[in-house]
């Protein structure tokens, strides 16, 4: 399994579970628990690949990815209310699986030939539009709009980074995917800790 | 013609109704009708077809399909002012769309060689979505978040009975296809007269 | 470089201009003026080439479409709040981009063998839905649904006459382009300013 697939897979596991927590805390039943799921999980690869036109889409190709989306929705039905902050909960998976889909996103578009500047705009979009899906829809306020906060910008930063890397070091491919992901958890949970803008 | 693009024609036509009522609840112009009758009408095809990677979408390949939106949004236009109940109308003109689409995405998934879940995510995507635009666009509580119905559900436990079906008896693709449309109505409907849920 | 594209160029410069007026009057940071300037650019041109099926998109495939709609942003962040009315800016320059859109998507879907109906859909779209995406995720009330004004309607009148003109003159693609800009810009610019309807 590629690198690129298995970091599509973390994400939207984690995405998956943002999205039950939500439905968790909107009282939906189980249906609603699959739909935030699997929309907020799958949400950003879908319009990187409608985009860079993969198609069929990377979970219609690999069923998968919609299996890991519900086991994760399914494993939150039955825990979220548990939870002591729900919403402490949702930001900081929201935080892990943030830099993963953007490294995700950074990795396909480069196998798929684009140039850089689509790369690091299929970086953003993977990272930030399952989520931005999952609190429209929820009602919630997007995290991306949240004032004050680093969230694109921690996105674009780690993209950056990713794509300057491999400028130097065109032999490191795992090496830039992995610096993605750090400099955007590094910025993201930054601003969350210490509020950091 | 096959009857996967009789199915799509039959929901894009009383798709299309149901926006042309919605247009004439919100008083719109012509246009208005036009556009809420082709959203509607089209809306869960499209995002089927793009979601499997079938270019370009169904009604770009045969414009006939938005020639019979049209003329449903023209015949709302110009009776629609003439129901005693309008919200009631929607409603169940919207029962009857709701088992053809979850049937001709179903169809039209399995010619694409999807695989069984994938099959099951775009019967309820093509049965929901345009119903779902309509309600955004419109600024009606979207009829798929309503409360204590069936409609997901519905179109779920309708795809799921086609793709068993076929499972246990693979000649029989038409009955199969006619079961979920069936199975699809018989819940929505008996959750719109008997509060079902 | 083909009059298409030229077309499709210089509507992404003039909406991602509306975009980025549209992020100073909502007072977002600059990362939020590149995000509104591209998504208003490239938003209606996206929507016509996934329903088309041109894999991948056109600012996919070639990135300067990105810099042009990032330059116009950036200029906007320098200078938008020195303007005396931002909306009327808006108003104004919206009107200017939207009959050059409206050429380019007709132009592009003839290009890619599309029946009538279809050119004059994608020619709508093209027009009107990066202004759409701009309204909704700025929040403002979309110009496309304002009361008694003309947009969708001179869009179409525009789409119209290009197509009834390539069909009496087979032989004059770029005069049915400049006509179908024109008739959108003096019915837009007519509705603005004498209130036509």
């Amino acid at each position: 399994m590629p690198l690129d697939a298995v970091l599509d897979l973390i994400a939207v596991f984690v995405f998956a579970l943002t999205g039950g927590i939500v439905a968790s805390r909107a009282q939906l039943d189980i249906v609603g628990f699959l739909f935030l799921g699997c929309l907020t999980g799958v949400g950003g690869g879908t319009l990187r690949d409608l985009l860079l036109g993969r198609a069929p889409v990377f979970w219609v190709a690999s069923p998968h990815y919609m299996g890991v989306a519900c086991a994760a929705a399914m494993l939150t039905f039955f825990t979220a209310h548990r939870l002591e902050s729900r919403y402490n909960a949702i930001l900081w998976l929201d935080a892990l699986a943030l830099p993963v889909a953007v490294a995700a996103g950074v990795g396909i578009a480069r196998d798929s030939g684009a140039s850089w500047p689509i790369v690091l705009i299929m970086g953003v979009a993977t990272g930030t539009f399952g989520g931005l899906m999952r609190d429209v829809v929820a009602n919630e306020i997007p995290l991306v709009l949240r004032q004050g906060d680093l969230y694109v910008s921690a996105c674009l930063a780690g993209a950056l980074t990713s794509v300057l890397l491999l400028h130097l070091l065109p032999a490191h491919e795992t090496l830039s995917l992995m610096s993605a992901s750090g400099v955007t958890f590094l910025l993201r949970a930054g601003s969350l800790q210490f509020g950091w803008r």
